[in-house]
């Protein structure tokens, strides 16, 4: 196992210093990468211990097996001796995009053009977002109700997503795009913060360059836990990411009781 | 972290010993459900390392963190002194199914009468399999053309199931069921072993009792890598499993090449 001090910015925090869990991902993917041959993650199940905070961390990561078509990789990252979020990989080769699958047996959204679509900020009065500030979210006006005050009651949140900096989509960058809506929670009236409580991402091809296309949506809200399913796609109609994750919410009728 | 040895029995394994990845599942959340107080898995991860051996093994758990509503925990099975399953859990308390949800955006999976569908056996010839003995599974033969001969080019196996001696399912349980059907590529004529790289288990609520219905479908079969997602439902059309596995498989047409 190799040990490293890792500094958290604040770049992609929410408000006081709440880390977002895509970019989490990602930062451990990262690391873990440096200890493989295997080029690409193709499986990353993370579980969110307790939330980190801007600063200073440590981080673990331990080759589970160096395997000739795939390698697996453990990774923590503790702040004052505390796990806060582990992860396990699973890395190898992705097919390229310019590739055609064996199969393929769903289609990607229907987006409006971007110019007819919302882009994500944060209200007037709340703290700034880091994920609003590093990303171009670009929602559905369809299933972004909540921005005009109401809340249309859809399960599904849908938006163009692109790098503020210009940086192309790569693996890396998917495993923070999968998890860079707002919560399908908002449109559902569910008001509040939804911790992520477990977030699993597979990445099944390397994307093409321009925008992303990414849809959130819920099957199944009950009893304190949602699901959040995610697709991201790419700009030539490549499915690239299937994520799933499973967070936590206070039902309204819970508050008011 | 509480190490201790587990005996792998060839009740669930295939053939010559291949010890079947949702039991393996089971069996590591039964070892970790020990050390929290919190009943039930909300969230399972694997990542199959290797594949372990009918025997004897060395089962680690370590306690991440003991939380008011959920517990996260690691959980390793090594043999040799090599890992071979690494898996992460959070528990908590699940829903009781006659509880409503808030919302549920899917509906149950419409199977002919159980006395229409085809078991799942093993064809004369094939080693035995564990989980054709352990578990009626009853295949919707709309999804089982493989069974007959030949293949329907179906995305999606539907099968009711049933443990065999009369245990009714529960949460631990339904982490086995949720990798119980025979591959979806059978049904697109991609012959051989497919094995599981990374299986993630959402348990949604306590199941009722009674036969379960549980589908698997493909959405993406690219590059050498799969990935099967898979609803189980109770008798009482709760949704009570979602879980999503990545699995290698060989395209027929590299193997005439």
């Amino acid at each position: 196992m190799v040990t490293s001090e890792i500094e958290l910015p604040d770049t992609w925090a929410y408000g006081a210093g709440v880390l977002h869990g895509g970019w989490l991902l990602e930062t451990l993917a990262e690391a873990a990468l440096e200890h493989t041959e295997h080029p690409h993650p193709l499986a990353v199940s993370a579980h969110y211990v307790a939330a980190p905070r801007v600063g200073t961390g440590t981080l673990d990561v331990e080759v589970l097996r160096e395997g000739r078509s795939v390698s697996s990789l453990r990774t923590r990252l503790s702040q004052e001796g505390r796990p806060k979020v582990e992860a396990l990989l699973t890395c190898g080769r992705l097919p390229d995009s310019s590739t055609t699958p064996f199969l393929l047996d769903t289609a990607p959204p229907v987006l409006p053009p971007r110019e007819q679509c919302v882009r994500n900020t944060m209200p007037e009065g709340m703290p700034r977002n880091g994920i609003t500030e590093q990303l171009d979210v670009l929602l559905d006006p369809a299933t972004a109700s909540w921005t005009t005050g109401s809340f249309g009651g859809s399960t599904e949140v849908r938006a163009w997503i692109r790098a503020v900096d210009g940086r192309e989509p790569d693996p890396l960058q998917l495993l923070t795009v999968a998890d860079a809506l707002p919560p399908v929670s908002f449109d559902l009236g569910i008001p509040g913060w939804v911790p992520t409580i477990e977030l699993t991402v597979l990445v099944r091809a390397v994307p093409a360059p321009g925008w992303l296309r990414v849809t959130h949506r819920a099957r199944l809200v009950h009893g304190g836990w949602l699901d959040e399913e995610c697709e991201v796609w790419d700009s030539e109609d490549h499915l690239v990411v299937q994520a799933r994750q499973l967070a936590a919410y206070r039902e309204p009728a819970q508050e008011q009781s």
